[in-house]
């Protein structure tokens, strides 16, 4: 996607060989019309797939995933983060584990917004390592939903998240890969 | 607004004489199309005060905000929470009291996305005792912006927040004005 493409490179920052900031667009300022674009181009891409129910995680997946409900006129279900899993019959419950925090943190959604009659969409603005990724799988999972595809704005391709989910014949649609950070530049 | 109180009364649940759940809609759950005519909406009230930024804080005020900032035609941001605060130069600071919680968090907002050459609409889901908008007006202060207004969706107005704000001569939009819950059912 040339757009999205374009404003990572213009304003794309990169700390560390791993870590791309784009929070003048995406992650803490957001470009709603960019975002418009972005939840259009998904929608294209999953055209005809009847999905019932697009899924994400808070915060910085919302706006993608909102704009992707926009258009294809779903609803769209956001995982919220908890530090601590009390056991509650009432949520499905991922596991994510934090890289950067070296922890795990749980994501839960309410049993009455993800049941066995949907298709779904999980929606994110980036996918690295997958384990926001793998924590919404098991909360489909959990629903006994079908899973449709994952669609992910940005993919830093060099990490591990895409292949795993790939291997697993899961659909990941990605708007644009990134390659490589390690030279300080950004080559996509 | 006549469709979000349809909504309310149709899907929210009363969970204590202060506590109003529509996650259904808004706030687990989230109607992108609703969130849409929402966006529409605080565009038209504040038509022609030439906002430059929108303002809101993570994660339940995003989808709002985002879809004004899509009418409106500017940027989003959402400030971020933090547990702790350390002192860092590169951020504003807002103070937020959860009386759920009976702790303070912090929120922040990057310099860089604020100057005093910004006229900024603060947007959020909820209005009830205005801890949320005060942590948000400290940061708006601290940048020099000059605030444009308050726009919420769903105001308690058996709660003191809108009361603190309109003291101080800002302007309050609210969508739907929830006047007592504790009959244990929804009175607009």
């Amino acid at each position: 996607m040339e757009e999205l493409k374009q404003r990572i490179l213009n304003e794309g920052q990169v700390l560390s060989d791993s870590i791309l900031k784009v929070d003048s667009f995406l992650n803490h300022q957001i470009d709603p019309t960019l975002m418009y674009h972005i939840g259009q181009e998904f929608a294209r891409r999953f055209a005809g797939e009847k999905i019932t129910k697009i899924l994400t995680v808070e915060s910085s997946g919302i706006a993608v995933a909102l704009m992707t409900g926009l258009a294809l006129n779903t609803p769209v279900v956001f995982a919220k983060k908890k530090k601590a899993t009390t056991m509650d019959s009432e949520v499905y419950l991922g596991r994510v584990y934090s890289y950067t925090r070296r922890e795990s943190v749980y994501i839960v959604v309410a049993k009455k917004y993800l049941s066995s009659k949907d298709r779904v969409l999980i929606i994110d603005d980036f996918l690295a390592t997958g384990e926001a990724a793998q924590g919404m799988l098991q909360i489909v999972e959990q629903a006994g939903a079908e899973l449709v595809g994952v669609g992910i704005a940005i993919e830093k391709a060099f990490q591990k998240g895409g292949k795993i989910l790939r291997k697993k014949n899961i659909r990941v649609e990605t708007l644009v890969e990134v390659n490589n950070l390690s030279s300080g530049h950004i080559e996509l």
